[in-house]
Order: structure tokens, then C-alpha cells, then sequence
């Protein structure tokens, strides 16, 4: 489904490197299960350590996984020496975040030189069914540390 | 600041009480600095176990604070038998999570009968000042337990 | 590729009576140009009347056919004696709006009781070809004016 | 109220001659009432033939003043040879767009080199008194059309 074509060839590498690196990550228990150029998965296991006063996963926490996974798949498509910044999400919550675990997927809607626009859904495994939990639009920035104030918005 | 008048007189500990039970909370850190009618504040202390590639706070862990904070400020202004979830938010990023501790500040800015509009902001405590690290506008809606499918959006 | 089944059998009907009351649609020139279960499509020709300063059509312009687009896609999933209200939505603008023509194309995304969640796309027709200009991601919420309160929020 | 130190001495001027060239807003009769560094205010008189199928100003025409405010509140803190692109917002309406005429205030939250965030309201004029209709949290980008590239986002 993916027609995007890397600017990096070590894309799958670089998301992977970097996502090692996202302490929450590891600290909620998530992990990637998939990256190609413009779209990666990301995979949680309930616990109740990451829920809200009802024991669904926290808003929060179902938006950590998304983020991550939008922002990825934006990382995807930039080149080398690139880093990503999330600018700005927007998030609907459409059913509780109950069930085995959750499966975040991230995809570029518009890649661009500076910004990238892209969509990203949350689902619940429930008996091996999966269930739209939230949706989410967001606006990814690529950062060259390398070009002088580059990390400034 | 705020003028609005409570529908529970009991606003107060209907807000820590269900902050309590929130799990995520206690697992992050987070806890309650202030609950005044249709206003909530969060405080967190940074951690890195919660942080992103680059050693600031991950998004999805700022949204989960200033979720929570306007979410209970909505709970603040809502009847004695009423729950809050989350419907949607928007985030917008403005500079890194990083500093001593973050400061999460809930409004409502338009209260109603089932949808409550809110705004938040998260700031980061610098050598002892405050900076805009990230703001959210949300809509929270009010559930009623005792109401017959009250609990479907 | 819609699957909703319609609960008021008119639901065409009902959509275009009411695109036909908004007198915006008229004053820029938009149409429908489809209806179907949970997805409504609405083109408008170009005009110099609806410009920003760099003469492609306004952000305004191009969220009012995609919220009409969106609205009504939610009006055609809910019953006989319901209107729709626009709670809010986010719109990220991809590419200059110019061209012969606009194509909105709204679609529910999980339709509720309540409360529905919409996507919706503006594409720009250039030479024959759609180019994505803009997309969606709204709440739309159902009014029932038989019922008590009903209109308010 | 504002504190910012305008770039451009003349942002005045330039914020004014652009909304001159801005042939939506003459057409729909907005006008703008107010420039300050970072702050701008436009009204818009009620007219039917801009209404949705309540007799309510469309949704779409209380973003496109919004939108402009917030625009050019964006565009008053860049330097003299910027224009201003809108690249996403999201706005939630919260009472019926009635009364007299609509005012619409913009203004920069945090200005950045590329991106400023901006937040903006619409209040309707009804008997003397603002009532609040809809608020905006939306990004701006300044585009520098003296560089190569710029134009693209």
C-alpha cells in the first residue's frame, strides 16, 4: 500500500535506533512490529500500571504510542542526517482502550521538505479482533542538527 | 480567576478520588496541586524513564498530564454522579520538556450539559521559572453511570 | 467501500434538503455531487471572489465544503428526525488550493450515538488530476429537536 | 496586554495591505478593526447569505475570519519580506453563530522562526454583549519568498 520511496536507504535502521532510545517506550512496554518507508506499528500490552480511574489505558498513554508511531513513520522519509519533532497532534478517543493489547499505526498522509503530514490509528486486540480505539492527525517537523538553528521552531 | 459555581459541593474530592484510582498517574509520578471549580493542577517531576530520543519528556507523557488536568477541571463543574471521558484533544508542541518538573494547567472555557470545552497548558519549572512547553484545547463529555446506555458516545 | 446501513430510509432526501438551506453553498457556488451511507461528496468551481492575498481559495473556504462534506456524511447515519451539529475539527492544509475545481469528500469514521467522528479531504482538480489540498478529522454531534434540551451541547 | 517587539516596523501596513488583497473577505464583509504586535481583531456583520441550514453563519465562514485573525497576528511578528501560510488548525464551536455581527481576535501564543502558534475566539454581538461561538488553537508559518524553496512547506 506504501508508494513512497526512501531518501535514506538505512531508513528501517535509523527509526529503530532511535525508537531503542525512547525510554517511555520501554518503560510502558512498547515495541515496533513493523517499518516501512512511511509507515510503522507499534505494538503495547495491557497493564494496569498505564490505566485511567475506569482501568482502559490512560488517553495519554494510547496517544504515546500513536505519536510515536506518526512520528517514525515520518523519520522514515527524511533524509540521513535527520531527526523528528512532533509540532502538533490531534487525537479522538471513539471506544474504551481495554483488551490483550493495543496496535498503533502510523502513516505519512504528505511528506514535505520541512513538514510532514500524518495519520495514525489506535486498536484493541480483543479476542483476536481488532477495534478502532482512537485516531489521530498530526504534523511532524524534520530537524537537521546539522544546519545552524535548526532545532529552533 | 475562575467564576464558575459547582453543581457538586463535594467537587474537591470527587476530583482526588478519581484521580487516585488513576494508575498511570502514580506510575509516572504525577499528583494533584490544586482543584478549584473548573480549574486543575498537575505537577510532575522529570524522569528518565519517561523521556523521547533526545532525553526530553515524550509528548504522549506532557498529553497525558494536561489531559488529566482538564479533564477533572471539566469533572470540577459536572453533577455528583457524573464521570468525564475524554472525547478529543489537540496538542500543540512549543518547546523541549525538559527542567526540574512540569506544570500542567486545566480550564474549562465553555462548560455544558454533556460537552465541556477546555484549554491546557504544560510548562517546564526552569531554575525557577516557568516555561510553555506545550497547550491543548479538549472537549470532555459528561457521563452519567445511572443512565441507561450513558456510557456509549 | 461504505458499509453503514442507513437508519432513515430518505437519508439522501434529508441531506439535500438541508445542503439546500445553507445559503454559503449557494453564495460560493459548491454542489453535491454524491450521497451515499456515511459518505457525501461536494464540488465548487473556482472563483477570484473566495481568494486569500496570493490568490488561491481560502483555508475558510476550503474547511466549509470539507465540514459540509463531513456533517452531512454523519447526518446520513442517524435517524429520521435528527439535525448535525459541528462540535469541532482540525483541518492541516498540504498544498496551494488552486485549480479548476474542489472535490470535498467527507466520511464517518465511527458513527455513535451521540457523537460522530468524521475524515474528510479537499482535493484541488488540476489538468484532470486531484491533488490533495487539505484534510479533516471532526466531531460531529446529533440534535434531536423533539427532545427536551436537546440543543444544547 | 501583548508584549511582543514587532521585527517589522511597518507590520501595520503590511498586515493590512495583504488582508486588502484577501477578496474573501470583502466578499463575505469583514473588515479588520485592529492591529497590535502579535494581536489582530476582525468583525464580520451577520448577512443570510452566508448561513447554514439553521440561519447560523456556517462554520466555514467563522474559521475564515478566525483563520485571518490569527493569520495576520501571526504575520505582524515576522520579518518585512514574509507572508504567512496557514498550516493547520482545529476550532470548536461552542454556541450558535447569531446576533448582530461577529468579532474575531487572534493571537500569537509562541512565536518561532518558522512556526508561530496562535489561538483565536469568535464572540457573536448580541444585544451589546460578547458571547463566545468558537475557539481556534492553530499553527502559522512564515514563508520567505526570497528563498529558494520557501514556498513549499
Amino acid at each position: 500500500m506504501s508508494t513512497f520511496s526512501p531518501l535514506n536507504p538505512h531508513f528501517e535502521a535509523r527509526v529503530r535506533d532511535s525508537f531503542a532510545r525512547q525510554r517511555l517506550m520501554e518503560t510502558i512496554g512498547a515495541f515496533i512490529t513493523s517499518v516501512s518507508p512511511g509507515e510503522v506499528e507499534i505494538e503495547l500490552p495491557f497493564s494496569e500500571a498505564l490505566t485511567q480511574q475506569n482501568r482502559y489505558l490512560h488517553a495519554g498513554v494510547i496517544t504515546a504510542i500513536v505519536d510515536t508511531a506518526c512520528g517514525y513513520a515520518a523519520l522514515s522519509l527524511m533524509p540521513e542526517d535527520s531527526d523528528v519533532l512532533t509540532v502538533e497532534y490531534k487525537v479522538n478517543f471513539v471506544s474504551p482502550a481495554k483488551g490483550e493489547r493495543m496496535i498503533a499505526r502510523g502513516r505519512v498522509k504528505k511528506p514535505g521538505r520541512t513538514l510532514a503530514v500524518c495519520s495514525g490509528d489506535a486498536f484493541a486486540l480483543i479476542d483476536g479482533k481488532e477495534k478502532l480505539v482512537a485516531t489521530m492527525l498530526a504534523t511532524m517537523m524534520s530537524i537537521r542538527p546539522a544546519l545552524p538553528g535548526a532545532t529552533s521552531l
